[in-house]
């Protein structure tokens, strides 16, 4: 096989993806998938399958897995030698499907990463397959025993979980931090930016790790479990329904059925 | 299909590669890329192939390719969802191989990127399969009609090109920037570092990218060409032959017969 037939996105990492739930044969907040996705390729030059393409592969993987996770790679294809990206590759398109995720979630045991996150806006806020640090930090995190680790960047700016994007409760407020310089712009706190109006407000702010134990409530969200509480964040406690928590998870469950929990 | 068999060199270019010079049926310098290769497995927690099968695979691709580049992929293997590493899997091993490099080169007309690398000790000095720096990077120097751009890191230091790595003549000594925070450990520098002794001799230390319009010379180095000497970076005209260009040359040559240029 000659080197040209490898597929860039194991080659270099040059792809995105996108991880979804699955909910009665449904993907809730597609549109919003679909516009990062668009938004990745569009930033990597990467050319984007088209609407009917990606239909026919989500229904396939929709028909075999109505409830669970549907995981989509689009990468720049194959062809070229070296790095430069090659012009009007055809890009490569997997949907795969598994099953889950557990349906209730305890609170998470979480605390701030050793590792940091390297600082690259030319790279941030899109959810592409050059992952090595959240494969490092997970593995940090299981080591510790921890359900998740918390990541700040080189800067010293929390920025995120190894699998979720991070809100903090800090002085009666809710912060998130902005995903410009590292992090992926996840899909449910799009949904909570738009939609979650808890008491104190939620503002998008850079959060320095050296908060961390000034913070009094911490919540976690990704795509596929919504909105994750969390109880421990290293040695302290925190409040695993803390105030504005109810109405989160009433802003994600009026967006979609799925995140309706019992 | 599950998305547990999806590989994780895909997944999460969860992995590690090589690319090397092919010559006559031999690599040069193997021993080399071997140390680095099981360098990076330590790090990254990958299980290395044995001795046996890393010889089959590349024995079959030098039989295909006696004189060429050959490329080894190594990644984690399959199996697991999300991205905490999974322990025991078998991992992935793919050599392929290509015609070329072309037998002559030009000097390099060379700039410094406006693309700059993220900060990551983890990841720093390993040729794993986070790429996507270098693509943009590559595809910046190709935009703006370089042979290949500089790139310096977030802190504003010298580290490397899209793809080789940089040495730097500066008031009567050759620098090369240490790769312990950004950059790959480059085969090819490993030999320099080892048996070019130039005049004013040679320097592992950074290079803030200002002093660059004050660098009177520069080379850069891989393992499938060697020694790439630079004729021009941005406005400035830089002498192809500096000081102690024979005597690089001359020390890749005695390390192996594929370096000997006419």
């Amino acid at each position: 096989m000659g080197a040209e037939a490898i597929d860039r996105g194991l080659a270099y990492g040059d792809g995105l993806f996108e991880t979804m739930r699955a909910h009665r044969g449904t993907l809730p907040w597609w549109p919003r998938h679909r516009a990062r996705l668009t938004a990745g390729a569009g930033r990597l030059g990467i050319t984007m399958p088209s609407d009917a393409a990606l239909d026919a592969a989500l229904s396939a993987a929709l028909d075999a897995t109505p409830n669970g996770v549907i995981k989509l790679i689009l990468t720049r294809g194959c062809g070229g030698r070296g790095y430069a990206p090659t012009t009007g590759a055809e890009p490569t398109l997997i949907v795969t499907s598994s099953e889950g995720p557990a349906a209730s979630v305890e609170p998470l045991a979480v605390d701030l990463l050793s590792l940091r996150l390297g600082v690259q806006p030319a790279l941030a806020g899109m959810k592409h397959l050059n992952r090595l640090e959240q494969v490092l930090g997970a593995g940090e995190a299981a080591e510790r025993g921890l359900d998740d680790g918390l990541m700040a960047d080189a800067d010293g700016f929390l920025t995120c979980s190894t699998r979720a994007n991070l809100f903090a409760r800090l002085d009666g407020r809710w912060i998130t931090p902005p995903v410009d310089r590292a992090g992926v712009a996840g899909v449910a706190r799009g949904v909570l930016l738009d939609a979650w109006s808890p008491p104190g407000g939620l503002h998008v702010m850079p959060l320095l790790m050296a908060v961390l134990p000034r913070v009094d409530a911490l919540l976690l969200s990704n795509a596929v479990r919504g909105i994750l509480p969390v109880g421990r964040c290293g040695a302290w406690a925190l409040d695993p329904r803390p105030v504005g928590f109810a109405e989160a998870r009433a802003a994600l469950a009026a967006s979609h059925p799925a995140f309706r929990e019992s």
